[in-house]
């Protein structure tokens, strides 16, 4: 056996593929247990020893990957393989070159996220995300201008009101995004409330608005969805129903 | 080639309408940028010159798209045309005619709303809403009324308590819309709470019965859509079912 | 023409329908109008005598509802009717005959609830509230038992730390409805992490099995109205197919 | 008639079960008022011995269950009877054997879950639920992933700010699961804003993230059940179909 071939069979081996998953669980608990102040330095400096391990392993496994393929280029066709190259090249960059720890930190944990090549239910729900982005994506945008007006009216009324909220267009952006979660809004409003009695026409207004914005949205997502499914249904129906109309034509024929 | 003629290529030319597109999004970023205090006031004026000259822009290219057309009238004839029309003729209005600069900047404000004219996509956002609203325009009044007696009832048992939230039948109506929105209306309930050891019931109720009305609400319109959806799918097999059923009429009556 | 027959025509009378709908509105608006401190106490007499008018005029109005029918008591056979008689009956009970102001108040109140009968719109929300009962009733039946053991298991757990929130079993279960409503549920949490820290558990399971049953709910009732809604349109399909197969049935035997 | 049919009879007999629910209920409203602390001691003392009979009759009831069947392991292969033995089992535990009374509260409280097993539509629920749950459990677990990479983050973020919140993943996690109910984040925010002006983005990405990812879980469950629904209903459509094609089939050998 070649041992191009033999890799191909580790790469493929169940048990390799949970041990995998099982290094990527360990990495990322590793990172959650440093963050705990009483860790004693030497459960620190065991961490340490097994982070670089991890990441030698990881760095070992990808380049398994790669050589397991027949034609090596091959392995970069797939998006998963170029997303999990990425990650590990990104973990390998020695501390030395990054400025701060909080960078080296971050590195290290989006390891986590190769779990999504390894887990199917999990590429599933990222596939189904992105599905929904061409609807999503547009109304996201018509509520960005939305916000974006309301936010410049709103600066306009209340920058004299509070600063801190109402300051800019930026800083009103983000408060009439905490609106839009309709969390604490009624404060905002009635700090408004005091300077001009009208002022509760804007937040009204903009809450029920957005809100059936966001209800559109949803309800386009799920038809859009359910409009797929039948889809893939109806042929099936309407295929029966061409063969017996054709079978008649037949007879039809025959008859004459 | 004709003047009209002319000006319809110009009109339909895809770099013309990313200009103006362009030109709108540079439009509201400049509203955008004046609500920084930090913005130095040689910045400020040539954001007044670039404004003045969006202005003139905007009134040329309304003044083309109308002499694009064969019949000028026919130009009037689209609902979004108008509604640029309204927009572009509104923020041409000078300064000195208006009372305040609030409304001069709001004005200039609802140019970014020609972005919806210009992006199909936006389009039919907006028009799913408008599908929405014979469904959506009776369970909102249906729940106004519902806030009323709400209103009235709140005013009779609590405006003892507190006259800023439940003062008056429109003031207790904010505190309700408050409430639906399931934001602090625990602190309204115990305040409450310590002089009647009933008025638990009111919100309890209130909330209870406004999330019916509302889940009701959003099932209706996917129901609608859904509906409406199906409608549109099913004749294709409904018509062939016919079609075969004329068919086997056909053969029956050569066969006797 | 016999007065019945008179009486029938004026009770289906378009005009006199809008007249009703619009003294209905009118009761409604003096009774909000009450609510301000600021009106003068000679509106308040006007008013008065305006609701007095209005209680005669509804008195009037549903004697000629009844004397219009042809066998009196039919008028009893619709739910509608009866909904209507029962309103107007109350709000005639005279004031004397009430202990407090508030009945009174709330007793004319109702009368706005007329509106229901008069806008078909507003009877199909209903019905459609009515319809979704079934699933809806043994959720919220559900829920209140699921309500009752966290409440129980609450006042065990946290009734040292805060009676006025968990003192006993009825508290809690306000303390559980408003952490339901996710409002201020982290204080709640907080409060009783610092006696004991695993109470996190408690809120956080309640929060996402709670959730979990009203997501079930609110898709069981959109299922039931979408199958519904095939069930109606389907059989025109299976009927159509059936037919062409008896049809066959027929030449069938022919043939041979 | 042998014991055991009369003991089937017994079992099946409505009034019997009626009883038992009815006996259920009260097992559940006695702890309830166990948590006044009005209650009387003479009362307690008359609940205690009302709970000890409960337990009896509870155990006897289960006893005969079992006699009931003809085959007594027969009944240890319903769930539900499991479910039933399991909580009367637990409820039997003696007092002295518990460390606290809190656990015996609790081992009393679950006996209302017996409810569950005598009304068929709560069983209809828990289905409904455990139905969901393949498509539930893996967006959760995703989820979870979600959070931990965040928490670490935010950590990481905030740690110094706020020891409380964000002292080690655990707290963070928690803190959250707070802001994706959307409960008191933007004082999360604002508390982090003074020291980095870019924490916004943080909170910001992690709501609308998680709203998606909780937006594609729903409509992927209603998608699940309403394409389950369709394909119960389609096959008898399909199968007429298919007798007509093959009735079709005869008449065409036949015509040869």
């Amino acid at each position: 056996m070649k041992v191009q071939e033999r890799l191909t069979s580790i790469r493929d081996n169940i048990f390799f593929e949970i041990f995998v998953v099982f290094v990527i669980v360990v990495s990322g608990v590793i990172i959650g247990i440093k963050t705990y102040d009483s860790v004693s330095s030497s459960v620190i400096s065991t961490l340490e020893v097994l982070d670089y391990s991890i990441t030698i392993f990881f760095l070992a496994e990808i380049v398994l990957r790669i050589l397991a393929e027949k034609k090596k280029i091959d392995f970069f066709k797939s998006g998963w393989n170029v997303f999990d190259f990425v990650i590990i090249s990104l973990s390998v960059i020695p501390a030395s070159m990054l400025e701060s720890v909080i960078a080296l930190r971050l590195l290290r944990l989006i390891r986590v996220l190769r779990l999504i090549t390894f887990i199917p239910q999990f590429k599933v729900i990222i596939q189904s995300l992105f599905t929904s982005i061409p609807r999503v994506f547009y109304v996201l945008l018509f509520m960005l201008i939305n916000f974006y007006i309301f936010a410049v009216a709103g600066t306009t009324f209340f920058s004299e009101i509070d600063q801190l909220r109402w300051g800019n267009v930026g800083l009103s952006m983000l408060t009439l995004f905490q609106t839009a979660t309709l969390e604490g809004w009624p404060d905002l409003m009635y700090e408004a409330f005091s300077y001009n009695s009208y002022s509760w026409i804007f937040f009204v207004v903009f809450i029920i608005l957005n809100s059936l914005i966001l209800m559109n949205m949803i309800i386009g997502v799920i038809i859009d969805v359910v409009v797929r499914e039948n889809d893939e249904e109806l042929p099936e129906n309407i295929a029966l129903l061409e063969k017996i109309n054709k079978r008649l034509d037949l007879i039809e024929r025959k008859i004459k």
